[in-house]
């Protein structure tokens, strides 16, 4: 890929997606299932441009989306409702009512007072809400503590006991469907015992949900999955699935899942200028023109993206350096203590492993107006998201200046 | 205030910025220094909304930008052109060609690297830029390690040594005019003794300038004055003053500031409702529907923010909770084990000192609306930036779904 032909095209910071990448990992994961029905729910949040999504719907993807924002997302670039599945703590009313009203599969409930709340708007509208409820399994994901989720000190789920009382309690109600059960418990898991673990768990809720004859289509085992940033082993699929499938032995179940991270994030890049080198003392500074605002995961998680130098001319000895952007705080980094050769302004900074919760993250901030994001199909490279301009930043303000 | 009244007509979240709290701020630094020539540059990072830099314009407030974009904004906003200042380590060449154009009053570089670029452009377009140096003096604020840039070890400034010979260059050349030096040894700073050891480092690189001949007009202070977000004791203004006016002793400067933090923190609020309680074992947490995308510094610097429940029926007893947004990491909170009385659907929360580096850090992450934000003045309340929609937030992407 000519990354100076796209930095003149398309001028820099960008963000580059390899469509290709992400059919290969949910190819990948669909086919560790194989043996059992299974139903992809990507997870939007991960990387919620319109063009992502419209090229996983083609791939028969379902979506999870965690605010009516992101259903409007997964709707406009053509999902199907009935693959779109609702999660997340905080529901608005407005939400449920926007989800219920799009007939999506079901609504992943993470606490009572969210169950009861949902009973009172189906029970306006006249309508049964198809629901699944999020169970806290009280596992250890080991890992960032940020991205951890099933513990009880979490905000997420509800504890097992809880769930079966809920259970109980909407198969008798006229405006609740239970048709799911749901855990996820973090992001970013390497190590699967934790997933297999909870899984077990779960599927004993399963059972004695079917004796009290409460019969659930999905059991929706969430994302997680741990990606390869840096020397990270993954996990693997098959021993994955198996651990999964043997928790399951006599269920009849379609298995869901919720994979972000795992699809796109090694499917994207971002490509950021050199805009000059200096030394503080014996520090080493190459400042790029992107920054914190684009990409925040080394800020606030200390979180690691291998980065490869490109330049028509290198010369000297590789030392040890920070790559950082042009916002006013130390905080702005994109890397840290990386060795690299001497760069000259203009040389071009590939951040890798940033398809996953970078621009979904990106921001304003310091009044940066927020990179384009190209893809990659078949080789062909096009636009998928215009970069912004000032104008568009004051867009919402600026009919109140007037006195 | 009747919070009731402005959620029903606004929606909730929000943010509210008093704008008399502001200018009781601002005079009150002016005053501080009244014995000499000073000027305030107030920092837009804090809060770029267009009315809240419109307003501090007609308190004569100058602006102290840190991107073309944040320039774009103080024009925008009504302020003067010679009233502006741009800093920060990433300027790009499109960015110090639209500030010279733009004729501003100086910039503050950064590098050398960054002052050959300057002089560089300056040639090309036929005219001299106004320059000031960023010194770094090598002192400890004493502050969160991602707000502190006073070190060899941040990416801020240049030593003496280096600006000294930056600045006998400077003065030969006949694109660069030096104008002033500037000193910004972190954010949120509360012992003073290290800004004014600063000052004194700094007015005596002055003074060997001037036995150089070469006279600089402004002496930039930078920002950075600690505010009481908890039970912080903020500076003395008047000990403030006196320190750095006494290490001016015999100069003929104008002091230049650059408060950001100072002048908007505790001038605005971030009004959020309650959606639901829920306890996960023995933890007990509120989720609102505010959120990390909308205010981050919780998450980001682990900041501290007082919380205060409305609710017209307060009933129980206090408990400690967590108060937490609807997105989907554990990351996602605004307040961490705070003392709270039971809350009910629909009850709001207010976020005491959220008018810095609240909404110009926030971001749509999970594809979450940026909040609308109001402005108090004279006792009444208006709108200054509208709430975005879902339309607006797809808005660059939607023409690329076509095949």
């Amino acid at each position: 890929m000519d990354y100076y032909k796209l930095a003149n095209e398309y001028q820099t910071p960008f963000y580059i997606y390899d469509f290709d990448k992400i059919k290969e990992r949910f190819d990948k994961l669909k086919n560790a299932f194989k043996a059992r029905k299974s139903q992809i729910f990507y997870a939007v949040k991960a990387n919620s441009n319109l063009s992502v999504l419209k090229f996983l719907a083609s791939l028969d993807s379902g979506f999870d989306c965690v605010s009516a924002g992101e259903i409007y997302r997964a709707l406009k670039a053509g999902a199907k409702n009935y693959k779109i599945i609702f999660s997340g703590v905080g529901k608005s009313i407005e939400e449920i009512e926007f989800a219920l009203n799009k007939n999506i599969l079901y609504i992943n409930i993470e606490s009572e007072a969210e169950m009861f709340l949902i009973e009172q708007i189906a029970s306006k509208m006249q309508r049964s809400a198809r629901i699944s409820i999020r169970v806290n399994p009280n596992v250890d994901a080991k890992t960032h503590p940020y991205i951890s989720t099933g513990l009880h000190e979490n905000k997420f789920g509800v504890d097992i006991e809880s769930a079966k009382r809920m259970y109980i309690y909407a198969k008798k109600s006229s405006f609740l469907e239970p048709v799911g059960v749901h855990f996820h418990i973090g992001s970013q898991i390497l190590d699967i015992s934790s997933i297999q673990e909870a899984s077990k768990i779960v599927s004993q809720l399963l059972r004695e949900l079917i004796a009290l004859n409460i019969n659930l289509k999905f059991f929706d085992i969430g994302g997680g999955l741990g990606v390869c940033y840096k020397d990270e082993q993954e996990p693997n699929l098959y021993e994955y699935a198996q651990g999964i499938l043997a928790s399951l032995q006599g269920l009849d179940v379609c298995i869901g899942m919720e994979p972000g991270r795992f699809l796109v994030a090694n499917a994207g890049e971002f490509v950021t200028k050199v805009l000059y080198e200096k030394c503080n003392g014996e520090k080493r500074f190459v400042i790029v023109d992107g920054a914190m605002n684009d990409l925040l995961r080394p800020s606030l998680y200390k979180a690691y993206h291998e980065i490869e130098l490109l330049s028509d001319n290198i010369k000297g000895n590789l030392s040890l350096c920070d790559i950082v952007g042009g916002v006013c705080e130390s905080g702005d980094f994109l890397a840290q203590n990386r060795k690299l050769a001497p760069t000259k302004t203009g040389d071009l900074i590939i951040v890798k492993g940033a398809g996953a919760y970078g621009f979904s993250m990106s921001s304003n901030y310091n009044t940066r107006n927020r990179v384009c994001e190209l893809a990659k199909e078949n080789d062909k490279i096009r636009i998928i998201r215009k970069r912004e301009s000032y104008a568009d930043q004051v867009a919402l303000e600026v009919e109140y200046l007037k006195d």
